[in-house]
């Protein structure tokens, strides 16, 4: 691997590229990003070595598709149509279904390798970009029988050295269940911040009886919506199945406060507690 | 100071006789509590000097009483009736209105301060007591002109020596305020995580893909029933209005997902997106 070529340089691509860098020094990086502040900061920092247009992918032995969901769907097509014959392309986006889709019947599918890593934070943009985000962290791949073997083998061995745990998935299951453990949470926080930002209009001060508990809550509601509204869009279907079902639950919460059975609030969230052992190890 | 009584030797009660004993070695702690696990656990642990029935606070100079608010608005009126001229209690429960009403005739209210130290973790117990779990953290101080002078002196010393900042609010504002910043975040965590459970059952390590921002939502579904029944019980009327807010926000948001206006829905995580500033300083 001589050559990594990152389009979009934002938390994932930016913090893929800076431990790539700090494993394999003699590998040239260069970053592709509409947002020419991006590429600045990029050179100037010294997370990429040089930029370039998307002709650069032709060079290219890894090619990392880093940029938000609409945008990868449109452009992987075309790095497909530019890539050499043994170019690995990969994509890191939040949904996989329309991506996969996309080039399903491109004659250089096999050249694609569709990941998602569960890694990040609720910045964004080439400063966002820090070592080791993907250290023990789940990477979702995606249909990988229609990836060439030794371009397989190639992936396998970036996201070894990145630190990653693999798991293997359909992209239809992929945004499934994601949609529950990312993207509905995503939302429950965005629509608490807003419900407690609007009641502040009225009842100045409010923040300043917010807590650590309410802090973390709402962490998700710091997140991108450039590349968050995309994401609801290619997975509106499973997204409003996970917020029926999350509203449901409210609305069933708030019938028992109002019946005053609180032997059943007692009950909801002592079942819930669970949720103890299986986060053991993720946070 | 000499002796303080802690009633309820859990998260908060636990840390500020951790944080007291630390600062002023010379006062006695003397630990109340109905769970012998909890005294015998206090005791071995160096969190408490001694222990003892009710009829401690007799000799009591401070009093904290941080036992679930249900147990505390019916205790709170009998320790008033067994302590001396100059005691001090301080109540550091999550809802207050029910208890200030529930001593506002007793002929001791004057020994009396209701407080709320917006501070604590999601762990219950003596074993989750932990030093400096105040420091710069706000103590809500609500009917502080009931409380005798030099009483308000004694509390503000002790609460100065923890490192909190202070604001002073009536109960009925506390109430409808923390509402919206504290109680909503806890049933939004619990839902969420239930939701995601309730899924799981049908669809198996679903949560080998939960990210950190999963983890981070979900953190307060770990808080203790116990705690937080009685507190969803007392607080109802706001907790409900909250809860109607909310789900009106997340019906909205479906909506705007079901209708396909992406553009609304980017306005709406933009402009939620101002919370960043707000928690500046409380995560």
């Amino acid at each position: 691997m001589k050559n990594v070529v990152v389009i979009g340089i934002g938390l994932i691509g930016g913090s893929m590229v800076k431990d790539l860098k700090k494993l394999r020094p003699e590998i040239k990086i260069i970053g592709v990003d509409a947002n020419e502040a991006h590429i600045t900061a990029a050179l100037n920092s010294g997370l990429i070595d040089e930029t370039g247009d998307l002709a650069v992918v032709a060079d290219a032995d890894v090619v990392i598709l880093s940029i938000p969901v609409d945008a990868s769907v449109k452009l992987l097509p075309e790095i497909l149509d530019l890539i050499a014959d043994d170019t690995l392309v990969i994509d890191v986006g939040s949904t996989k279904q329309d991506i996969c889709k996309a080039v399903e019947h491109h004659p250089n599918r096999r050249n694609y390798l569709a990941a998602h890593p569960i890694a990040g934070t609720e910045f964004s943009g080439p400063q966002a970009a820090i070592n080791d985000l993907f250290k023990q962290k789940t990477n979702i791949i995606c249909d990988v029988e229609k990836t060439a073997f030794k371009l397989q083998e190639r992936a396998l061995s970036l996201f070894s050295d990145l630190g990653m745990r693999i798991r293997y998935m359909n992209p239809e299951s992929h945004d499934k269940h994601i949609a529950y453990v990312s993207h509905l949470s995503h939302i429950s926080s965005f629509m608490l911040g807003k419900t407690v930002i609007e009641k502040e209009r009225n009842e100045r001060d409010i923040f300043d009886m917010a807590g650590s508990g309410f802090a973390s809550t709402v962490r998700l509601a710091k997140s991108s919506p450039e590349m968050w509204t995309p994401i609801f869009k290619q997975n509106k279907t499973n997204v409003v199945e996970t917020l029926n079902e999350y509203i449901n639950n409210l609305n069933q919460f708030k019938n028992l406060l109002e019946s005053d059975d609180f032997e059943a609030i007692f009950d909801e969230m002592k079942n819930t507690n669970r949720i103890k052992d299986i986060l053991k190890g993720i946070a």
